[in-house]
C-alpha cells in the first residue's frame, strides 16, 4: 500500500508490529542512532538521538533503539552527523519536459521524498487521459507523489472548459490532494465558472491552491474568501507579509520561473511567525536541475539569504505537510510518520550523504539504490497533436479588411522576457497584407489549436521577441492546446508547424524552409523520450541557435510557451484571439 | 447550514456574497473598525484593522471596511480594543452535570466560540442512543461544538464493548472529528480490540485523540506509532516536550479535575516551537465555571503564568483549529472564517466586552443577547437506572469462604483524592463476615451495573474515604454503567441504591437509614435538570454533609465517579471485581 493508493489519512499502519519495535520486543529493519536530530516539532536540535524503523515507517525515536536492532536490522551510525526530515516539495510542474524517473534521477539525491506536482499542463493537451497517465507514471516510485487536479483557467474558453465530472473524478483519487492553483484575475472575472470547481474541491474535502500575483489588498480579500488556502505568488518580503495575515500558507519559490527567496529573505529578519511559509521550486528546468539540484538547493539558498537552518528546514517539511493537512504522514521524524529521512554533515550542509524514503535507503554513497521507475506511455499519448491540415504560408497570411493602405492593429509587447502588454500600432499595408518587419522587430505570432478545433488559427503580431530569420515553434503553450510560432516569414511558420505535427511535439527552429533545430517532446507533445542530459543538451543547442538568430531572452523557450499564459501579465494570445487579462476580454488584430 | 449539519471542510459559504462585499461592492451585515488586531497566523498586534462580516462569515480583514458598510451595516467601533479570534476548547467533557443550555449561559460570556467535546461518558450508560441525543443537544447553539466518538476503553469487559458498528456510524457524522481519548494502557494490553478501532476511525479520513498519563518512553512511542495525534495529561513542562518532540499536539490543563498550568508553564521560557501546544479545560464543574469562568479563564492564567499574551491566544485558537485541521474554518481572523471574534481590553486582559459568534453578536453589555437552546431530553434518557431488584443489606454482605477467622483481602486505598493503589490486608471474620471498619477507615464499596447485567454486583473494600457514618451512591462511574457505592454499613448502602434508582441516577447520601442529600440526576443519570446555579447550591450542600461526615478531600464526588476510572492509576473497581489497571487484569476480593 502506498501513498498513491488511497488518500494519505487512510492508509493502514503495521501497528502492531510498529509497537512491537517501539518497545523493544521486535527488531527494527532499519536503525539510525547517534544522530544529532532536527526535531522540527519543537524546533530543537537533539543530540544521540536513534531512529527504528519498521517497513515504510518509524516506530520510536530517542535515546534507546538498542533493545530494536537485531541481526538483521540494518544499522546506519550518524554520529557527528545530522539527521533532517526528508524535504517535501509542495508546488512544482512535473507533467512536462522530461518524465518523471528522468526527473528522480536527480531529485533523489538532493534528499526530496513528497512532492505535491500540478497536473495543468496535461489537461487541455489530454484531457483526463493525460491527466490519469502523469499520475499512474507518478506511482510506485522511491518517493511519494501528491497531486492537484487542473482548475483549468484558461484564456481559450475551450480550453478552459472542464466538465465538472472530470474534476469529480479526479478528486476521487487519493493521491489528488485538491484544486491547483487558480488565477485570482479568472475567479473574479468567471466567478461562475470557477466558483462551482472551488465548492466540488471543498465537497470532497480537499483543498483549493491559489495564485494572487499582484492581486490588490481587496481584491486579495475577494479571492481568499472563497476558501483558497495558498498562494506561491508573492515575490516581496512586503507580499509574503500581506498574504500570511489572510491566513493563507505562501509559498516562496526559488526554481526556474522565478527565484523570489532573496527578497522574501527580508521577512527573517521581522521576527514573525513563520509556521505558514513554504519554500517550493514552482516546477524546475532539467538543465537547472542537474546544475543546482532541488530542494535541497532552495533550503540552502534560504539559510544562506537569512533564514535560520532550522525554520529553513521546517518551511520545507513540516510547514508544507500541515499545509496539506499530511504531518501525521510526512514532515517530521516521529512514531507512525513514513520514514523519509535525510543524513546532512550538518544543519547548515543540506546536501544529503544517505537519502531513506519509506525507509528504504534510496541514495547512498553517491549513488542512487533504487531506481526510479520508467513509465510506458500509451500510443495515445504519442498522438496528441492533431491539425486538419498540412500548413502552408497563406495559412499565416494577415490581409488587410479595408483597402486602406494603413491598418491600425495590436500586437503583444514583451516588455520582458515574460511580462506583455497590449501595443497599439499603425502599419502600411503591402499587397493588401501585414507582414513581419524585422527591422521593428515586429513579427507574426500564430496560435494554433492542435487538439479541439483542430488547426484553428489565430494570427497576431509580437514585437521584442528578436529573432532575425527562421520561425521558431513550441507545441507546449501554457493552459491551452495550441501550438505557438513565431516567425519572420510566413514559410519557416508553416515548415516549423507542419514539423512538429510530423514529430507529435517538440520545439522546433526552422530557417529558409529547413528544420536547423528540434528538440522532440513525443508524450502529449510536452515530454521528452531523451534521457534528462541529453535533453539538456539538446535544449542548450536550440537555445544557441535561437540566440545566433538574435533572440537574446534568457530561456526563449519558457517566453514562446507563456505567451498563452493566463497567469502572467497583461496581454495573451490563443487560438481565439488576442486576450487581454485585465478584462479577460477576447481581442482582434484590427482595431 | 451549520458546522453541525456537514463537515466543517464541506459547508458551502456563500461565496459570491463574500467576494461582493470584500470588493467593497455590497455592504456587509456587521463591520468592526478600528480595532487593535491580533493576528494570529503572524503573531502581530496590528493597528487600526477593520473587519467585514457577511451571514457567518468574515469577508474583509485589513485597513479599508469604509466601502463595504452600508445604511443597515452593524457597526462596532473598537477604538482603543483589541480584537482577537474566539476561543476554542479542544478537549472537554459536557455531556454530564448539566445541559449543554445550561454550561452555555456561563461559557459563551467568556467568549469560547467553538468546542470539542468526548462523548464517553453518554456511551456506557445509553449507548448510541444517549451519545446521538448529546450531539443534538449541541446544534443549533450560538456556538459550534464538535465531537469525538468515544474510544470506550472500559475496565469493564461489558462496557468496553463497542460493536464497530457503532463507532462507524458515529464517524458518519459530520461533527465528529475523530475518536476521543484512548488511554494508552488500554492500546497496549489490549490491541485487538483497539487498533480496529483506530483503524477504523483513519479510513473516515478522522483523527486519534490521546491520552498518555504517564507513559514512559518506549511505551509512548508505541502508542503514539498507530496514529495518536494528541496527548492532553502531561503535567510537566517536560512531560510535554517529551510529547511535542514526538509529534503530537500537547494540550495543557486547567479545568476542574487538574490544573497543570503553573507547571507546564515553564516551557514558556526554553524558547521552543510552541505551535503544536494548545490550552484546554478537560472538563469544568458548574461551579468552577460560575466562578473562574472557561477557556477565557485558562487564557488569562497561561499570560498569568508567564506565556507570552500573543502565544497564549495562539494556543486557544490557531493551535488547536490546526490540530482539528479545522484552520480554514475557525481560529483566526481572515476572509472566509466563520467570523468568531472577542472584542477585549486589551491583549493581557481576556474577559470579553463583545462576543461575536457566527457573526452574531451573541454577548455584549454583558448579557447575553442569543440564548442557548435547551434540549428536550427524550424519555428513554430519563430511564437509564435498571435494576433487577430492590437492594438490600444481604446484597452487600461479605461471607467469607473458609472457615478461617482471619482473612486475606484486597483493598483499594486512595493515594490521594484520585489516585490508587492495591493493598492487602489480613482481616478478622466476624460470624463469616467482612465488614466496614469506621475506625481503619476500611469501607465496604459496590459497584452495581444499571444497564448490561443489570443488579450485578461486586462488593470490595475501600481505605482512606474518610466517611464516618451511613454510605454514599453515585449514578455516575466513569468508563461504565455502574452505580458506585461507599458504606460504612450495608443498611445504608441498600437505601442509598434504592433511591438512586426511585431517582433514576444522582448523588445519594443516607444515614441511619434515610436519604439525608441528594442531587437527582435523572437524564441518563449524568445530566440534571437543575438550572447551573441551583445544581451548583445542591452540590455545596452534599459536599458539606459529606464533609460533616468525615470525607475530607477537595471534591468526593470526583472521588467516587473516578473509583471506575481506566485512565487514572492504579486500582479500580467495576461490577466484574477490581481491576489491576498495570496488568489489566480482573481481580477478586480475596487473595
Amino acid at each position: 500500500m502506498t501513498i498513491q493508493e488511497a488518500t494519505p489519512w487512510t492508509m493502514p499502519r503495521d501497528a502492531t508490529k510498529l509497537m512491537d519495535v517501539a518497545l523493544g520486543n521486535a527488531p527494527a529493519d532499519l536503525a539510525v542512532i547517534n544522530a544529532t536530530l532536527l526535531n522540527v516539532y519543537t524546533g530543537e536540535l537533539l543530540k544521540n538521538q536513534s531512529i527504528s524503523v519498521v517497513d515504510k515507517w518509524i516506530a520510536y525515536v530517542g535515546e534507546g533503539a538498542q533493545d530494536a536492532i537485531g541481526t538483521k536490522t540494518m544499522v546506519i551510525d550518524a554520529d557527528g552527523k545530522t539527521v533532517i526530515p526528508g524535504l517535501i516539495d509542495g508546488h512544482t510542474h512535473l507533467g512536462w519536459m522530461c518524465p518523471i524517473d528522468q526527473y528522480l534521477r536527480y531529485i533523489i539525491p538532493g534528499g526530496t521524498t513528497t512532492i505535491v506536482t500540478e497536473t495543468l499542463e496535461l489537461y487541455p493537451v489530454g484531457g483526463l487521459d493525460a491527466v490519469q497517465e502523469f499520475l499512474a507514471s507518478l506511482k510506485e516510485q522511491p518517493i511519494k507523489f501528491l497531486a492537484t487536479a487542473p482548475a483549468m483557467a484558461s484564456i481559450s474558453r475551450k480550453a478552459g472548459h472542464m466538465p465538472l465530472q472530470d474534476l469529480k473524478h479526479l478528486l476521487s483519487f487519493g493521491n489528488v490532494v485538491g484544486l491547483g492553483e487558480t488565477y485570482w484575475q479568472s475567479v473574479l472575472q468567471q466567478p461562475d465558472i470557477l466558483l462551482p470547481r472551488f465548492a466540488e474541491t471543498l465537497k470532497s474535502g480537499k483543498i483549493l491552491e491559489g495564485h494572487s500575483a499582484g492581486a490588490s489588498e481587496k481584491k486579495l480579500n475577494a479571492y481568499i474568501a472563497p476558501g483558497i488556502t495558498s498562494c506561491h505568488e508573492p515575490i516581496t518580503a512586503d507580499e509574503v507579509m500581506q498574504r500570511l495575515r489572510l491566513g493563507i500558507h505562501v509559498m516562496a519559490r526559488e526554481g526556474s520561473i522565478r527565484r523570489d527567496l532573496k527578497e522574501i529573505a527580508k521577512i527573517s529578519k521581522t521576527g514573525v511567525d513563520l509556521r505558514r511559509l513554504i519554500l517550493v521550486t514552482d516546477g524546475i528546468h532539467p538543465e537547472d536541475l542537474l546544475e543546482k539540484g532541488y530542494m535541497e538547493y532552495v533550503v540552502q539558498k534560504a539559510i544562506e539569504y537569512g533564514f535560520d537552518p532550522v525554520a529553513a528546514v521546517q518551511m520545507a517539511t513540516l510547514n508544507v505537510a500541515e499545509h496539506f493537512d499530511l504531518d501525521h504522514w510526512v514532515g517530521g521524524i516521529a512514531p507512525g510518520r513514513f520514514a523519509d529521512m535525510l543524513v546532512i554533515p550538518d544543519i547548515s550542509s543540506i546536501r544529503p550523504l544517505t537519502v531513506i524514503s519509506n525507509g528504504q535507503v534510496v541514495f547512498d554513497n553517491d549513488a542512487l539504490s533504487v531506481p526510479p521507475r520508467p513509465y510506458p506511455f500509451s500510443d495515445e499519448s504519442r498522438h496528441s497533436v492533431h491539425l486538419s491540415t498540412q500548413f502552408e504560408s497563406f495559412h499565416f497570411t494577415l490581409e488587410t479588411v479595408s483597402q486602406s493602405t494603413q491598418v491600425s492593429v495590436r500586437a503583444i509587447e514583451l516588455v520582458t522576457d515574460l511580462v506583455t502588454k497590449e501595443i497599439h500600432l499603425t502599419l502600411p499595408a503591402i499587397d493588401g497584407n501585414i507582414t513581419s518587419d524585422i527591422g521593428r522587430d515586429l513579427l507574426k505570432v500564430a496560435a494554433i489549436d492542435r487538439r479541439h478545433n483542430q488547426g484553428k488559427t489565430f494570427v497576431g503580431l509580437v514585437k521584442g521577441f528578436g529573432l532575425k530569420s527562421g520561425a521558431f515553434a513550441s507545441s507546449a503553450a501554457w493552459d491551452t492546446s495550441d501550438i505557438i510560432v513565431i516567425g519572420t516569414n510566413d514559410h519557416d511558420m508553416a515548415v516549423a508547424v507542419n514539423r512538429i505535427h510530423a514529430l507529435q511535439g517538440g520545439y522546433v527552429l526552422c530557417d529558409n524552409g529547413q528544420v536547423v533545430n528540434e528538440v522532440p517532446m513525443p508524450v502529449w507533445g510536452l515530454i521528452s523520450d531523451l534521457s534528462i542530459q541529453e535533453l539538456v543538451a539538446q535544449l542548450a543547442s536550440l537555445k544557441l541557435a535561437l540566440a545566433g538568430r538574435g533572440v537574446m531572452f534568457p530561456d526563449p523557450l519558457l517566453t514562446i510557451i507563456t505567451l498563452t499564459g493566463a497567469a502572467i501579465p497583461f496581454f495573451r494570445i490563443c487560438e481565439e484571439g488576442y486576450v487581454d487579462l485585465k478584462s479577460g476580454d477576447t481581442l482582434g488584430l484590427y482595431i
